[in-house]
């Protein structure tokens, strides 16, 4: 379907990908401009966050593009089954706790859980899910004047050869950008029907759970498993390391992880540490999962829902095939800081080169990419990030944790609400849009928050968040960190009262000091 | 009472406080190091947000003070009566708004309007608000080692004397600082009972009120109204200007107003522009309104309940008659940036020397007299600053506005979302946290956002959103503003997916352009 002169409204678009999704559209959708002969400056192959990044980027700067993805829409995993469904379910985990710790007070009925629905949910989120799927094609065809095939894959033949739809495209570069998928621990009936992964719940989940056991203390497992015990489905996490203390996750402050993870275990959330899951049962669907405990002894959950949450592998085999890329013992492609692959001419960018798999990294890789293949030496380091997760609260971190600047600072200053020396239960602090109410009726549950100082040059080390309304701050304090912003220069900035993270002012409490101290 | 030699815990401070405003404590609360035989070097009048913020900066910086206020906390109006209880009124705008649109939907019952109490968010605000109080007498004591005498006015002698309980105390400099109170505008009936300001409302409101009637047009209005509104009772504002369009309010975008001014209007709030009050009817009790209309015309209003949103004045009258301090026509005390008064040795601070009346400026206001009675020259500007205000969302503005950016610059590029040319209705995005279920079942309430760069220096101008959790951003985005901050920096920054506010991604989509164009 060649839609290079036609201009598709939302609606549009919205019902030609429901029309391909459900193959009823077998074709590829084109937007290529068959009239310009130049050559492609890059393919983009994967044409998720850092594909379509990578080629606005290249469209930009005057380079000619072209990005292919099997599926009918821009823009990945993201919008189809990752952040987007992530957020809404979070949101909902966040509304639910809310509405039932409050049940039956104020303007709030009682609550009843026979009301929340998993299944409803991912319901909501298929039936919506088009709309962003329309927009990124939209904005990358309108705004973006982007070149495209979707609803196809694409082969890569050589360094300098792709085919989409038995057509082959030469290009001077290729940039790989196809993404992982959920790596399944080796435990024996991982496999049965009742086990999903964030993927397959979307795709696949047709009963409600009525019980729930979650594989893995990441990122996933926190999220997932909050919105699981929210909607009142008894939730247990079998971890090997204790929640949020995985090598995927850096920077997670001692103190900030315990109000975390004993604010789900006071919602409810059974939390198995130091626990592996030694088989999943079952004749045909998932019955139980068998557990060896922290004791060695061993235990056995009765469920009929069993969620993975152990990670993902990058989906590299077919380049390795191709081109010979060299890879790294997880299946990552190898690259250097210009998103540069073993083989000339060809770059690989987001999960596919493996952690941390978030799409910051992603569409900056794309952009890395992009501008070296345009001729600008440009490099990206994503060693350091500010990064969150969301339980029924949203939980931010960027920078050192207080542990981390103590070994590398000799002088180092804490600034947290609570402070030390009062407890959550006492003080209705931190509070602002989200925890006012839980201010005024559960002090304990309004959240926690640390700035880590150097006291000798007075700069930020680090900041920490439990609560809500801080996460996009975060993306700022990230740059300022990096620039070197100080504990002056902080309380000099104008707050927007009650801020969600205290650190404006809390800054300027302690700035007139020549000797900086904790607070 | 003398707490010098006593430290006393949160509950402890929670209760005398109480018992101090019940009358079963007379006496002043004094914290005060009788062993110091040195001068101080200021002595705060009004131990607010400015007064305390000072005292906490000269006290950091070496120097001695004395904070006096007549209320038995410091802290001021902000947790008394002001911002604290607006964010909690405005977190349960938000939340019954949300509720009332998922009604009967997901996990959510059918809405109950009977069960929205004004007066009992009022008084849940009543019992808890003594937590706040006793944190800041506890910090300003244990931790910030602040000299303080509270629950006793002060009555300035000369601009070397201060008379407290009595006693009179001689310092070096005076800092004033006891804030403002509500303009009665000129109609005939406004001082009848059912006519409240925020304060009265807190202190005074012992009835459910049914119906409302608003005076005014700035922030209180759209804050309060959006509350009463959402809690079931039915609002009209009546306001000379539009909306956001009072001198009180600077830098308000047009498409940022017609979004949040439409979102009041589709959420029930009844809006007269070019209206004024001519008498608040009622023998006795208030019982109507009569209000002439933009036309000419005029109209009655039954209400049981008139709310008045039209500023505040400063409470100068006393510095001027001890004093002589120059006030400018609305009775501000005039300072100059280092908060000077016309009388040496005698500087004024918050909401006592005009507008802004915000925690920012007093806050920071305090921090400038304090520098400066330190010997360090420093000044303060408070022309621009970052701005916000609640109706059910957080509407946050840092900078130029699209029109003024237009008028200052030739080209004026515009990122926003939903992009001109699509409608929200049509579009999910923006979305993020907190608006993430309207995204899938009401994409018109998922909200509005826009940046405005200039296309020649790639500067970012200006930032608009209404939304939810972009307010603790926009702080640092007003920092980063007046450093200056590219669209290439922007564009290199480390989103938070799904953020808030979609500048990050947003300005790289277009950052790869050596000419800039709006998106």
């Amino acid at each position: 379907m060649d839609l290079r002169n036609t201009v598709l409204s939302m609606a549009e678009w919205e019902d030609l990908i429901h029309r391909a999704e459900i193959g009823e559209v077998g074709e590829p959708l084109v937007n290529v401009d068959h009239l310009d002969s130049s050559p492609y400056d890059a393919i983009f192959v994967g044409g998720g966050a850092g594909g379509r990044f990578g080629s606005a980027y290249l469209k930009a700067r005057g380079g000619r593009q072209l990005v292919i993805d099997k599926w009918p829409f821009l823009g990945g995993s993201c919008p189809h089954h990752a952040c987007v469904p992530h957020h809404l379910f979070s949101e909902a985990a966040r509304e639910m706790d809310y509405q039932r710790w409050n049940a039956g007070t104020l303007w709030f009925p009682e609550f009843d859980d026979k009301r929340c629905s998993i299944l409803d949910l991912v319901e909501l989120f298929k039936n919506g899910r088009n709309n962003a799927h329309a927009f990124m094609n939209w904005q990358s065809k309108e705004q973006l004047g982007m070149e495209y095939i979707l609803n196809t894959p694409a082969t890569v033949i050589d360094a300098n050869t792709v085919e989409v739809a038995g057509e082959r495209y030469n290009t001077r570069n290729i940039v790989l950008g196809t993404g992982a998928s959920t790596y399944l621990p080796d435990v024996p009936g991982i496999e049965k029907p009742g086990v999903f992964d964030f993927v397959s719940l979307i795709e696949e989940l047709d009963y409600e759970p009525s019980r729930c056991v979650i594989i893995g203390g990441s990122k996933i497992a926190l999220e997932y498993g909050s919105f699981y015990q929210a909607a009142g489905c008894q939730t247990t996490i079998v971890s090997r390391s204790p929640l949020m203390r995985t090598a995927s996750l850096h920077h997670v402050d001692e103190d900030l992880r315990t109000y975390v993870v004993d604010g789900m275990r006071k919602r409810g959330v059974e939390i198995l540490e130091g626990a592996q899951p030694i088989e999943v049962l079952g004749n045909g669907k998932v019955t139980g999962v068998r557990v060896q405990l922290a004791d060695g002894s061993e235990r056995t959950i009765d469920t009929d829902f069993v969620f993975i949450g152990t990670g993902e592998r990058p989906k590299s085999q077919p380049y390795v095939d191709a081109l010979g890329v060299e890879v790294d013992d997880r299946g990552s492609i190898v690259v250097d800081s210009r998103m540069r692959t073993s083989v000339p001419g060809v770059y690989a960018i987001g999960d596919l080169i493996g952690s941390p798999m978030e799409m910051f990294k992603a569409r900056k890789c794309g952009m890395t990419a992009a501008r070296n293949i345009m001729g600008e030496p440009y490099e990206f380091d994503f060693s350091e990030y500010p990064d969150f997760l969301h339980t029924t609260y949203e939980v931010t971190w960027v920078g050192l944790t207080e542990a981390e600047a103590r070994e590398r600072y000799d002088d180092v200053v804490v600034i947290q609400m609570p402070p030390k020396g009062l407890r959550n239960e006492e003080l209705s602090l931190p509070m602002a849009e989200g925890s006012m109410l839980y201010g005024f009726t559960r002090p304990e549950l309004s959240g926690f928050q640390k700035a880590v100082y150097d006291g000798k040059t007075r700069l930020l080390l680090g900041a920490h968040h439990v609560g809500f309304g801080a996460k996009d701050a975060f993306q700022y304090l990230d740059h300022l960190i990096r620039k070197g912003i100080t504990v002056d220069e902080m309380g000099e900035m104008n707050e927007l009262f009650l801020n969600p993270d205290h650190f404006i002012q809390l800054s300027r409490l302690r700035a007139g000091q020549l000797d900086l101290t904790s607070l």
